[in-house]
C-alpha cells in the first residue's frame, strides 16, 4: 500500500459567464481510499458532483459569473493495487468477453483501430495471444514514437501519431489502445496523477488492456511508475476524459498539478503487472 | 399505434471458425412491444443474448464452426411513439443536462465535432437555441449532401462527408450528430428498421437530439417516415452499432432486410416531432 | 507605375553545417524593373543563383559552416502591372488552354481540388463561366474563412482549411486555388511582398487564375492592395514557394520583412483586375 | 536493345460533348525509338498533340461530340536503356543538385513527404547515403505493403498507404517517392507500359530516384522487369500522369492495354540499375 498526495490548482479569467466540468478528483473505488480531501473554490460557488464511469470517476460541475475563478483541490489517499504475474495472463477469447467490455474493441475518436488492422496484424500477429502481445505493442510504441510536445494537437488521433512518429502521453496511449483493439484486445484510456513523472508534466494519460478477466495498466511512455498512479477518469479515449470542459469563454491563466508518493519505498515488485480496478 | 413487421436474413460462407455478434433484433422498451418473434439459425447453435445500451438494444453472440451459416429473424411489434409539438422544445441548458447525457456531446469515431465548431457556429448560431436549431441542421444536411452510394466507405467520418458533399444514410446521421454536438446539443446514432424507406435499402441510420429533457428523432435523408421507425441500436455513432460484428473469416453471401407498416394509416400528424424513448 | 521598396533580414543560428535556398528576391520580369538591389551576407559566402519558374522567380543557394548567419536583402523596383476590365474576361475553353497551363488544373500538395469537385460545383456552378466565377470564389472564401493565425500549420491543405473555416494568407490562397481548379479554371500560387499589408505580416501569399488568355491576381484575404504586390515565386502551391529551404539544423532567430509603396498615389483604378505577368 | 510492342484501346460512351486528353503514347526520347505507330480514332476527329514533360512525354487532346468514341493506339519501339553498377551510385549532395531537379524534393498531392520525415529518418538513416538507401526504401515498401486492389482509391496518398499497409502500383510508387524525398533524395513518378507485368494489369506506375547525376528506375511492386518498361509520362506524382483526363460526361466502357517484349532474351544483366533518361 502506498500513501499518495495529489493536488491541482487552476486559475481562470472569464470573458462571459461560463460553465465548467472538472474531472480532477481521484476516482472513488476500493483501490483508492481517500484519507483527506480539500476543495477550495474562489469565489465559493454551489456545485454538483456526479459519477462519470464505472471505475469511480467523478466530476464537478458549476457555473461561474465572476471575472476570475480558481479551483484548488488536494487529497491524500491510500493506494492499493492488485498485481499479477504477467505470464499467467491470457487474452480472453472473444466469446467470453463480458458484454460491458465489448465497446472497448470498437474504434473511437482518437483511436481509429478500424484503419490499423493490417499494420497491427503484420506487426504483432506472431506474438502469443496473451500478456506478451500487449507487452509487444507497448514496446513497439515506446521504441518507435518520440515523446515530443508540440508535434500533435487536440485533434490528433492514433493514425496521425503513427505517421508522425511523435507525440505526448495521450498520443502514446491512443496508439497503444488502437493497436490492441485492432488485435482483438479490449483497451481503454485512463487519465491519472503520476507521482514520479519524469520529465514532470501535469496530468498523465495511460491505458488499460483487458487480459485474463481483468483490466491491467500499461504506459508506453515509461515516464512514471505504474504502481503509484492515481486513477482520475476511465474512458474510450481522451475525448471522454478532459480534466476541464469549458462552455463559455474562459482562459486558463495558471495551472499547477502535483503528485507525490509519501511511502518510503516502492511496494510493488518489478515485473508484476498492475490492476487498478 | 402502428403494427410493424420486420425481417432479416443473412447467409454467410466461412473460411474458419468465426464468432458473430448480431444486432438486428428490435430494442425492447415500452415503445416497441414485441408481439411475435421468430429466430432460425441454420445450423442451429447455442447462443447468448445481452443488452447493449440503455434503450433496450440487444445483441446475440455465437460461434460457428461449419462452412455455411444463416440467421433468419422476423418479428411483429406494436409501435407507440411519443410526440411533441416541436415549437415547445427548448435546448436544455448545459448545467441541467443529466450526467448520462453528457458523453453525447463529445466527439466520437465518425463524429469529429471538435473539428467542426467554427463551421457549425457560423452556419447555425443565428437560429434560436431550440428545436429550430436542430431543424436547421437537418435542413442544411438534406440540402447540401447528396445521397450517393459509393462515395464513402467504412472509414469515412463526418468531416469527409462534409468535404465530399455526398454519402449514405449513416453519413447523413454522422454529419448531423457532429453539427449538433458542436452546437452544444447532445446527439446520438440510432440504427433502425425503416418501413417505407425510399429508395429501398437495408438497415437505416438516423439520429436523435436531446431537447427539452427527451431524445427526439431526426433523419436528414428524409427517406422514410419517422413515425414507423423501429429502433435496433442506440450508440455514439455507427462504430457502436454494426448489425454484424465478425471475428474470423466469413463473407456475407446473401442479405435480405425488410420492414413494413401493417397499419392502414399514418398515425402521427405531420409536424409533430417523434420520441422513441 | 509604382515605385516599391522591399527588404528582408533573416538571422539564423546553426547547429551543424547547413545548406539554404532563399527565395526572397523579387522575380525578374518586364513588370518588375529592379532599380537598386542590395545583398549582405554575414559572414560573406559564395552563393549560386538560379531561376525557379517561368515568371522570373529566382533563388539563391549556399552552404554555411559558421554558427551564425544572416542574410539582409533590399531592393527598389518600378512596378508596372497590366490591368483589364474584369467583365471582359471569359474563362478559356478547355481545348484552348495552352499546354503549359494545364498542370495548374491538377491537384497539388496543399490544393486537393480532386476532393472538392462536388462542393465547388454545387456552390459556384450558377455563376457565369468567366471572371465572375473566380470573383464568386474569392468572395466566398473571404466571407467564410476567418483570418486566424495558429489554426493551421505547415501540413494543412485546402480541405482542412475548408473544414476549420480559418487560416492565414497561404490557406486562403490554397482554398481559392483548389476551388478554381475544381471548376476547371487554372490557378496557381504567388508569394509576394505586399506594401500596405494590414494587419502587418511578413511575406504574403495570393493566387492567380487564368482568364481570357492571361493570369490575373486575386487575394481572398483582402489584406493588401493588389496593384502594389511584388511577385517573388510562382508555383503550384506553397510547397514550391518557401522563402527559405533549410537542409541541416538551423533555427531562425530573427525575421524582418518590409515593403512600402513610395509612390504618392494608387495608380490603378479600383474595379480593374491586375495582371502581373 | 529490346523490341517492344504496346497497344491501348479505350471505348467511351458520352452523355455530353466531352474533351479528352490522352497520355498513352510512349514518350519520345533517345531511349525509345518508335519504329511503327498506329492511331485509330473512331469517329475520326482532328486532334492536337503536345509535350507534357522534359522526358519526351506527349499528350493528345480533342473534343468529341458523338455518343460513342474509341481510341486505338499501337506502337513498336526499340528500347535502349542505360545501366549502371548500382554500387557506384552516390546520392548527389544537396548543393550540387541541378536546379531543375529541386522540385522533386518537394511534397506533392499524393506524396506528402513533409509528413513522413521522422519515420523516414528513423527507418532509413543508418543506410549509406547512396543507392543502398533507395534500395532499402524499395525493399521496405515491398515487404510492408500488400498489393491489394480495392484498398485505396483515387484520393489516397502515401500517408494513407503507409497506414493501410496496402495498395496498388501507383500507391507503392507514391510511398517510395515520399520516403526518398523525406530523405533528401529527389524522386518522381513514371507511368509506363510494362511487358511481363504479373499479375497482368493495365498501365504500370513506377518511380525514379536521382542518384549520381542521373534518374534511375525502381519498382517496389517487383511485378515487372524494369529493363523492358516503356515510359509514358514523367511527373511529380500520379496527379500529373493520368492516361485520360476527361472534361465532360463520358464513361469508359472497355479498356485493353497490352505490352510485350518481342526480343527473345533479357538484355540487361540482373543487378544493374536502369536509367531510362
Amino acid at each position: 500500500m502506498s500513501l499518495i498526495q495529489v493536488a491541482t490548482k487552476l486559475d481562470y479569467k472569464l470573458e462571459s459567464p461560463t460553465s465548467f466540468i472538472f474531472s480532477l478528483m481521484p476516482a472513488l473505488n476500493p483501490h483508492q481510499i481517500i484519507q483527506q480531501e480539500n476543495l477550495i473554490l474562489n469565489p465559493y460557488l454551489p456545485y454538483e458532483t456526479f459519477n462519470t464511469d464505472n471505475c469511480g470517476g467523478r466530476s464537478l460541475r458549476l457555473t461561474v459569473q465572476s471575472e476570475f475563478f480558481s479551483i484548488d483541490y488536494a487529497a491524500t489517499l491510500a493506494l492499493q493495487v492488485n498485481t499479477a504475474d504477467p505470464y499467467t495472463l491470457p487474452e480472453t477469447p472473444y466469446l467470453q468477453l463480458p458484454p460491458e467490455v465489448l465497446p472497448y474493441l470498437n474504434p473511437s475518436r482518437y483511436c481509429e483501430s478500424d484503419r490499423l488492422g493490417r499494420f497491427a496484424y503484420k506487426t504483432f500477429a506472431n506474438f502469443p495471444s496473451s500478456y506478451a502481445r500487449v507487452a509487444a505493442v507497448v514496446d513497439w510504441v515506446y521504441q518507435h514514437i518520440e515523446y515530443l510536445p508540440g508535434t500533435t494537437n487536440a485533434s490528433s488521433g492514433a493514425c496521425e501519431v503513427l505517421l508522425q512518429r511523435a507525440g505526448v502521453c495521450r498520443d502514446f496511449a491512443h496508439l497503444s489502445i488502437s493497436l490492441c483493439r485492432s488485435l482483438g484486445i479490449p483497451a481503454r484510456y485512463v487519465s491519472a496523477y503520476a507521482p514520479g513523472l519524469e520529465p514532470p508534466s501535469d496530468f498523465h494519460g495511460v491505458f488499460e488492456a483487458y487480459l485474463g478477466g481483468h483490466w491491467y495498466c500499461f504506459d508506453a511512455t515509461r515516464m512514471a511508475p505504474l504502481s503509484s498512479l492515481v486513477r482520475i477518469s476511465t474512458a474510450r479515449d481522451a475525448a471522454d476524459a478532459s480534466f476541464a470542459t469549458i462552455i463559455g469563454k474562459a482562459s486558463l491563466t495558471n495551472m499547477q498539478v502535483s503528485a507525490s508518493n509519501l511511502s518510503s519505498q516502492e511496494t510493488v515488485s518489478a515485473g508484476l503487472v498492475i490492476s487498478m480496478s
